[in-house]
């Protein structure tokens, strides 16, 4: 094994240990002698281990019973659509803010089914930071309030959570379970696993089970948290071996701490390395210091047209996946929790390398 | 690696060589040094994963250009709504076929969209036949006609394509890949991989070119074909890793010769076990003759109360899953492209010894 370090955006780093438990168990899941992917959905092994997976996510986010956790396919591109489909019962409107790339799309969909109501927007700066929250036009008669905590492009993330009259949905993709989250604040929680939980093609939600039941009509039935919620997951075949990967994600992190103790982890990561881009005058982030996501480090070097020679000499380095957003350019560096600590003190090493090379 | 015989119907059993490489292959991916599920899914090595693996898969099936191969997410739960999302256009109405349990769900969920003209149906005869072709009640503004070419749970397989003036839509989930197949007959074929392409999360869907771009507008953008063609399947993060998984099974099928060289593999696999079970008064099928599917076999024990006996005992020979559907009970062998003709002669064999010990 030739580990290099690796700063992709996602489908992102999974730990070391993962992978290697997840080779070893390749062929033959404890001597059961099927891979866990050859496995019926509806078997007591993969039954077993769906649940373990389950209650360990719950257990990662103290997760109460009032919320269902749903293991579903499509990706958060596709919960663009089932929350309006789910959530606006008898409202025509909800309210969105918008902060970057992700909240865009998001609203783009969501205005397939509704009013959108966009309470603030921080793209006249670039999304460069969090519009503040006293100047939000929250509406009336919203059905909930959509926003994005941690902007993976732009890398921008929410310091505070919204308190709203309505119910609070969030796009946890790029941060969820980067350290830790008071679920009960939210109506919604959702996440693409190709992040901070597991391989691409899997997606969790956590809904207030108070919402569920109210999907138009037309909603597919697989588009439908409540279909999917009575049959815990398994209406249709799950996507089995990213639920088991997720598992093993989720007992990884629970031998690190848990996610109180990956976060202090991943604040030293984002820390040091935010300040070695302050403190440099080669390298620069646009961000309001207050807004800086913890997860994805956007930076820009003082002449673009080493943008190239950085990416090639780092990918030398075995430094992969630095490039930023192809909307964006410049660089990116995510530090998701499976990024050790150690890429990031190597990364700092060779952009200083790079500096003086270059600078 | 103590591997057993799988029969599952699903997920079911992938090939002894494709685990075996993706167990090599799975912390560092020919020296990339990351996973193939750590790459982005835009990154020069997945797309050529990708594009090979799609190449591979028209290659198998001689899949002309005025098709679409598209890899989704959603399982082919997803296609019971997608098809009628995507391809009534104008009209109001679909003709479907009812062969079986898979029919009818496919049924019940375009009745939502539609009306369905249910043009014949097996149900009356407990689904062991298929409906003769010269009786099907064809409607003359169908959008489409919808079949099941094998009904997984049944083990009905039709012996011909039918011939309609519509676009003609099959769900070829438990049978694609297992013999030749004429594609410019059909306008879409859909299949769900965790069968005889590789592990669940992953659907293709071959569709003819002209019938893209006229979803309903209130079809979700993921559910939308149109969507996933123009992007390559890439409008959003496919599912890397099964995607990959595909390919490797591609080529292995590859080098076993084909889909012409397994089709001779699966029909001596077959022959043999309903022979068996034919030339037994101890074990029965209940399929008529000429439809019996070449990849699920179903069968009962004269006795039925030696079925948890029988399962038991499979079970301990590491003869794994032969119970039947949980809607239908009795046993079934699924014998997909992977179970290798030396596991239907261990079944066989165990299936003597047991009606020698309890006949």
């Amino acid at each position: 094994m030739a580990r290099a370090y690796n700063f992709c955006a996602g489908p992102a780093a999974l730990p070391d240990d993962v992978l290697i438990q997840a080779q070893e168990e390749m062929s033959d899941w404890r001597g059961v002698g099927t891979s866990v992917m050859e496995m019926s959905h509806r078997s007591k092994e993969f039954v077993s281990i769906a649940n373990e997976a389950t209650q360990d996510f719950r257990d990662l986010l103290s997760i109460s019973d009032d919320y269902e956790v749903l293991f579903l396919q499509g990706g958060a591109s596709a919960q663009f659509s089932m929350i309006p489909l789910n959530l606006l019962g008898d409202h025509s409107s909800a309210d969105y803010v918008n902060t970057g790339q992700w909240s865009k799309k998001a609203i783009a969909e969501a205005k397939r089914y509704c009013d959108v109501n966009v309470v603030a927007s921080s793209e006249n700066e670039n999304f460069s930071t969090v519009p503040s929250f006293e100047q939000w036009n929250l509406s009336k008669n919203a059905a909930y309030l959509h926003y994005t905590p941690n902007e993976t492009i732009g890398g921008v993330e929410f310091d505070y959570i919204p308190e709203v009259d309505v119910p609070l949905v969030a796009d946890y993709s790029s941060s969820i379970l980067s350290g830790p989250l008071d679920v009960s604040k939210f109506g919604l929680i959702y996440a693409g696993a190709q992040k901070n939980i597991g391989p691409a093609g899997l997606t969790l939600v956590i809904v207030r089970k108070d919402l569920l039941g109210k999907a138009k009509d037309f909603t597919p039935a697989v588009f439908n948290y409540d279909v999917h919620a009575k049959a815990s997951s398994m209406n249709n075949t799950p996507p089995t071996y990213s639920w088991y990967l997720a598992g093993l994600v989720f007992k990884w992190l629970k031998k690190q701490g848990g996610v109180s103790a990956i976060a202090e982890v991943n604040k030293r990561k984002a820390s040091k390395l935010y300040s070695f881009i302050d403190e440099s005058g080669f390298y620069g982030n646009p961000v309001e210091p207050r807004y800086r996501s913890g997860m994805n480090v956007p930076f820009t070097l003082a002449d673009e047209a080493l943008e190239s020679v950085f990416l090639k000499k780092a990918d030398e380095a075995r430094l992969l996946n630095l490039a930023g957003h192809r909307s964006v350019g410049g660089m990116r560096a995510s530090i998701y929790n499976a990024v050790p600590e150690s890429a990031v003190d190597a990364l700092i090493g060779f952009m200083a390398n790079f500096e003086k090379e270059h600078g």
